[in-house]
């Protein structure tokens, strides 16, 4: 049997590719970047307040960002902001999380969920991580995988194997980013999904595959179980992987399953892909905040509260204004932010990133 | 016989051709826009100290913009700046200025400058003015004709009739904007000249052709005269028109020369014709102001201090990010901007104006 669901939405690192308006220090899921000035992180806590009540929705981030989590969440309570004291990736941070429920609940159940993801339709959503979580409850570890819509080689995938009880199917392998070719074979076979970054399982076994795959991770989290006051002491040593890489891709097939969601999913990833979460307005412009256009068609103008874009004459655009910076760059190419990025690295213009 | 000459800086006035950059209440005479971080304005003085000594150049401005010219142009005496207390076009302005002129010298000589215009050659620049002055000795009203190197619509021209001593010609008429079948012919006569906006007198007879011609206009400047303290009540009073329309183009070609000037000269009219003033950098970029760019091709970049463009994968375009607002448009378009500002008005966002 198990007990209750609680969600850790997590809400730490950074992230880039919505340059210049995520920034090393403002990531992504604290912008207001949805329409009507939502931001994902809020978005997202509305969303799973379908799945769980406030009490039980936990926010892992950085110290120095709980305050804009109690600012764009504040329904999450205080005391359900788990501090990460370093950044050391996913692994490290829900076997936090799993520690932080288990001291709650010894039987509870964790939905894992990403704080900068976007979903369209709450209703299937909310649907897939009820299912997801009752397989959860039978002990297995879950993830939902998003139908993929084309043959994308940003993101990993999840072979599906025999269908389970419940709606879900054993996941065969996890797979990373695969190239163009195989993206497409991945595709037309039906049988992939996208991974989507979201797990599901009870505290106690997540804790337990961690032990078994990572049993550096697994020491300083029972550790950290023991002595919660030392928490910030012991969590910086904590080795820096991925719970994709350091656990999802070893357990064995039987252990882990996948419960397909189709739900209007999107990562967010680019400037472009913003640029598809509304209604475009006049003219195909896809507008957040003030604008003026003339002759211009089909881009995505971005500028921040109290500043306006204008544009004239241009088409299919990315045009991004904010206090520091502005970019310009073809929609189709809204994944090369990263060149300017790495130039401004590597020229030490730390202020701008 | 004739006194000193003295430069009239015309620097009141707006324009929005460079919006964002300029402002209404920051005209483009005050912006940072030439290379090494010059203003036109500071440009201009710098120039005209060839012509006049400081204490012989005078500067018109708007009470509201005295601190501008005070740090744009610091070598101008605080005494030489003249208040225009209300913008009421040229023929208005000129005739303050010379009224000033007359008051410190009754044979004064008076050379009338726009504040914002560039030009690439200094040695031919001064050694037109100083021509120009000396027909203006001898009683003429005098203009500085540019070498038309294009057939453009967007400046007036002026008929060149026959030679005079000193290297200038009658003018035979002075025309407005001429449409592109005009403009063409005008180019291939080899006898039109631009009409570049100087203009050089005797003090008095400036006042005494606005006497003639522009009655209104030659009654308050003679009462300005009469009594200084009631600048401020008598100048409001004044008609609004330009010195071309309402003197020069009334004047019998007798009265008027020019003096015709090869000197790389620039109105500085538009985005695109700023491109032009200095030499492009990496990949035919023309930044003012910090950048990065990749990929990016023949763009001219303009960034307020302490903030950044940054340009991927785009060619030919205008890119000017300012505090408030930024805008993006093709350079060979770069006259549209004007259809953002009227939209603007159309929509009373004046903050951006």
């Amino acid at each position: 049997m198990a007990g209750d669901a609680y969600v850790l939405i997590m809400a730490g690192g950074g992230g880039t590719r919505l340059w210049p308006a995520s920034r090393k220090r403002r990531p992504k899921q604290f912008l207001p970047i949805l329409p009507g000035g939502k931001t994902l992180l809020g978005a997202t806590v509305e969303r799973v307040l379908g799945v769980a009540p406030a009490e039980r929705i936990l926010v892992v981030t950085a110290a120095d960002q709980v305050s804009e989590v109690q600012r764009t969440a504040p329904s999450v309570p205080t005391r359900n902001i788990v501090i990460e004291p370093q950044a050391r990736n996913t692994a490290a941070c829900i076997g936090l999380g799993a520690v932080e429920v288990l001291r709650r609940d010894p039987e509870g159940l964790l939905a894992v969920i990403p704080s900068d993801q976007y979903v369209s339709k709450p209703a299937p959503y909310a649907q897939a991580l009820a299912r997801a979580l009752e397989v959860a409850a039978r002990g297995l570890v879950v993830t939902v995988g998003i139908q993929p819509t084309a043959p994308e080689t940003g993101f990993g995938y999840v072979e599906m194997g025999e269908a389970l009880a419940g709606g879900a199917f054993v996941v065969q392998r996890f797979v990373e980013k695969p190239d163009r070719a195989t993206a497409e074979g991945y595709l037309a076979s039906k049988k992939y999904l996208w991974n989507s970054g979201m797990f599901f399982f009870k505290a106690s076994r997540i804790l337990e595959a961690i032990r078994a795959h990572l049993p550096a991770l697994g020491e300083i989290l029972d550790q950290i179980h023991a002595r919660p006051a030392e928490t910030a002491a012991l969590y910086p040593k904590a080795p820096s992987t991925s719970i994709d890489y350091g656990v999802m891709e070893k357990l064995k097939a039987g252990e882990v399953a996948v419960v397909p969601g189709d739900f209007g999913w999107s990562d967010v990833g680019s400037w472009s892909a913003l640029g598809t979460l509304g209604p475009a307005g006049a003219d195909g412009n896809f507008t957040l905040g003030e604008s003026v256009t003339h002759d211009a068609h089909g881009n995505i103008l971005y500028a921040e509260p109290g500043r306006l874009v204008a544009a004239v004459g241009v088409s299919n655009l990315v045009i991004v204004a904010t206090a520091e910076a502005v970019l310009v760059l073809p929609k189709d190419r809204a994944q090369e932010v990263k060149e300017i990025v790495r130039a401004l690295e590597s020229s030490k213009r730390d202020a701008y990133l």
